[in-house]
């Protein structure tokens, strides 16, 4: 299989590059500035990609960003909330329309590269306050897809039935460099701990029953507290 | 209704801003910098929506051109090819799925600003050689967009059963100012008068019965030449 990669650097589509990687398929990865705050993100994925010598690029979409608003993640006068992704505040972290834009982008990639297949993370942890996670519209959007061009190409999604913790597990066992992959939205130096993603790798790692390596910022809860504190630990 | 129109500064797009401004909608309009040779379009984009009071943006793609790769709308060293759009020869000016990213960034705006619709100038004049403007396409992604965000934004395709001599019909009724709109794919001072746009619009407003007043580079024929030397003009 010749595909496309959506890499956001992040842990998912990081264990996604190296699984597909180890089948052997040829990969090359796409990953898109949209003028997030965390686009700190953008220079993991460049090093990732770099150490593994697979091709990668960086659409510049910074150039949209003020059509997109109304999200934490691109305007500057949103705080990123914190808490668990199934609380209501997250809402605040949806950006318009993002998966479209980047896998039309991916599509249009994989079309002019004659590759068969644009794959991304979507996992079975992906939450419904974001809509364009949600099944029907990837069926519909892959639907689309094979029809935008004579040469077909189709979503590929293979960790839409694995949990995060199940991500990490793979994750660990294709050693995948855990610690070089960035979650964080508040992108700051190091990852906060507390907003949606970081307590959502926080408890994959800790589902997982694997060590955290990551380095959160001395103020965060450590997982125990966390747990005791009954933040929302399972999905 | 209030609505997103793909706005490219060509006629199609221009007779389409007037319709719906004579309608009493609501229209934002967004052009796209994808490295088109052609983004002489762009400035006529801007002349047009400033004189009617039109809210305009132009999306800047140009980091993703080297993606889409293969066509000779954004690559140099490929040739526009001359004749009617029917001719095999042009499909090199297929730009792999820039319909799916241009509706999806259109879509990403309408979502922010809770527009109900993205409209664009599809015709029935529109040629199977651009997989992107099949109905089967459209159909799909329309679909697709609709599923994409709590708030429902789906496709509005007016012209769709048109041809483009009716629009060029309809754009004379509503006064539009065809001489500041702008065809050609080679973007050089003035239409060059025979590549597949350019034949489209002359044919259009021939067929229309209309006084095409663009001004065509000395050396393209005249409409006459064109039909007695057997240019296919009619779709």
């Amino acid at each position: 299989m010749k595909t496309i990669l959506i890499h956001s650097g992040g842990m998912d589509s990081t264990v996604l590059l190296y699984h597909l990687l180890e089948e052997g398929n040829t990969v090359k990865a796409l990953s898109v500035d949209y003028g997030q705050r965390h686009r700190r993100e953008l220079d993991y994925a460049r090093e990732l990609t770099a150490a593994l010598g697979v091709e990668h690029r960086v659409a510049d979409l910074t150039s949209v960003t003020s059509l997109l608003s109304g999200s934490s993640l691109t305007s500057s006068e949103i705080d990123v909330p914190e808490g668990h992704y199934a609380e209501d505040n997250m809402k605040a972290t949806v950006v318009p329309n993002r998966n479209m834009i980047l896998l039309s982008l991916a599509a249009g990639w994989a079309i002019s590269s004659r590759f068969d297949h644009v794959s991304y993370a979507a996992h079975a942890g992906d939450h419904d306050i974001y809509p364009d996670c949600r099944e029907i519209f990837t069926d519909a959007l892959d639907k689309a897809i094979r029809l935008a061009d004579w040469h077909e190409v189709s979503l590929h999604r293979p960790f839409v039935n694995r949990t995060k913790a199940d991500i990490a597990t793979l994750g660990e066992k294709l050693k995948v460099p855990f610690e070089k992959t960035w979650s964080c939205y508040k992108g700051s130096e190091q990852h906060c701990g507390v907003c949606g993603t970081c307590v959502e790798r926080r408890e994959a790692f800790h589902l997982a029953g694997l060590n955290d390596l990551t380095l959160y910022q001395p103020v965060a809860p450590s997982i125990d507290e966390m747990v005791a504190n009954h933040w929302k630990l399972t999905q």
